[in-house]
């Protein structure tokens, strides 16, 4: 019925405008698709809290809690990037898929059977460390936690802090983005080794480059060296999102909150 | 009953071997765990297959069909490693976790609410990139399939063949443990930033070097950096297998065996 966007700055201010909001449009649920890491587990004293995010002023921040005490409704509460794997398994039927989002930040969320990977919580796949590419051992990464993790390598901020450039102006010929597909082919393997999906989806900014994506196949079918052997040909494994304009978590989120008001 | 070893020499050989001690000893069910990679999908032509092994004469048999065409009688398939986990639940009631065996292999297996992880194929996490130690870049690992994987650089042979001879006789103030420490320690980090689970238990020859897993936790911690909250000391989370003498994957693969009758 609409579609707002509202800055993310503090956490006061945002979460009230938020809530004027829904105030002002009531709604019987909410699908919450947040940036983490974020407490999912319900028997936490802090579940719903954003726990130990780099985000300015969001660490430890009660955002289930801040809107659950206000409306009273139905809410449930995920990663964004779990949102988007969700809205894709909704949009293809797949069940069984990893989504990656390559942006400011990368995430990874994960479904088997339908449902989020997580024993405990959720997936935080950005995070996880890579080989390092030959021609990049300069770089010391950009994450405040791990330095050269996938995301302190990979993502939108690190190709322009290794460039000293946006990675808009960045030429397709530039060794930058075979450095950054050998990163993400690496994910793309790993999320291949530890979950078998039939489906490795990769959205975010950054791939929307045009050029990314066959570059990471192509480094991925290297890397992999017929270990495995893939549930489909390769432009049907590794492939962009079904949902036009970063849309995955919107309709992801929106399934969520069905499924969730029907729980109620 | 009985415990007896077969020795892994030709398949043909290996194979009759096994059929005959079980035509001695007829049992109801039979728990099979197999190195891989295996055809697990019930669908696939090949299910039952080990697929593309680096073990001489072993790629592409059908493991589950020779026993199955000549025993008929309910059996379990899944690899050796997914049986050490299953064991681990078994005897410790912990029903997400993730057992890596560190031998002359490197596998991984994982269990999400009490069944195995992997959309439709089981894991094979032994096989994933790690970060390379700044001290170790010299050794070009000796996966035959992707050279310094996980396996490439941290299984019993890729020790010895960095250090030149056998690793029961590199002193414990020897660099090499610090080297492998810091891939187990990635292996433990990826596992928990992908998976989330309760409990990653470190199994295999490699970790009977009594201060191995010590300097595993150390190094898990540096990596982690405190960037999600484990659920227990880090002491609960990365331990030893409670089965000793690595039974794990026998006492897996007794449930697995005696699930698969209940089901037939």
């Amino acid at each position: 019925m609409e579609r707002v966007s509202i800055p993310t700055t503090t956490p006061a201010e945002t979460l009230a405008r938020t809530l004027d909001f829904f105030k002002q449009h009531p709604v019987s649920a909410i699908g919450l698709g947040s940036f983490g890491p974020l407490d999912i587990n319900p028997k936490s004293p802090h579940y719903g809290f954003i726990t130990h995010t780099p985000k300015a002023g969001w660490a430890q921040t009660d955002l289930l809690g801040s809107l659950t005490r206000v409306l009273n409704i139905p809410i449930s509460f995920t990663t964004d990037v779990n949102a988007s794997a969700y809205g894709e398994k909704s949009a293809t039927g797949v069940e069984n898929l990893v989504y990656f989002t390559i942006g400011t930040g990368i995430g990874g969320g994960a479904l088997q059977n339908g449902a989020f990977i997580g024993g405990i919580a959720h997936a935080e796949m950005g995070h996880q460390f890579v080989k390092r590419h030959p021609d990049d051992t300069a770089f010391p990464g950009i994450c405040p936690f791990h330095g050269d993790c996938l995301e302190g390598v990979a993502s939108g901020p690190a190709i322009e802090a290794r460039a000293g450039r946006r990675g808009e102006t960045i030429p397709e010929d530039d060794e930058t983005w075979e450095i950054l597909a050998y990163y993400l082919a690496q994910a793309a393997l790993n999320a291949t080794l530890t979950l078998a999906p039939e489906k490795i989806i990769f959205g975010g900014g950054v791939m929307a480059q045009q050029h990314m994506l066959a570059r990471v196949r192509k480094q991925f079918s290297q890397l992999l060296a017929d270990y495995v052997t893939l549930p489909s040909a390769l432009t049907d494994y590794l492939v962009l999102p079904v949902s036009a304009d970063n849309g995955s978590a919107t309709l992801g989120n929106f399934v969520l909150a069905r499924e969730k008001s029907y729980q109620r």
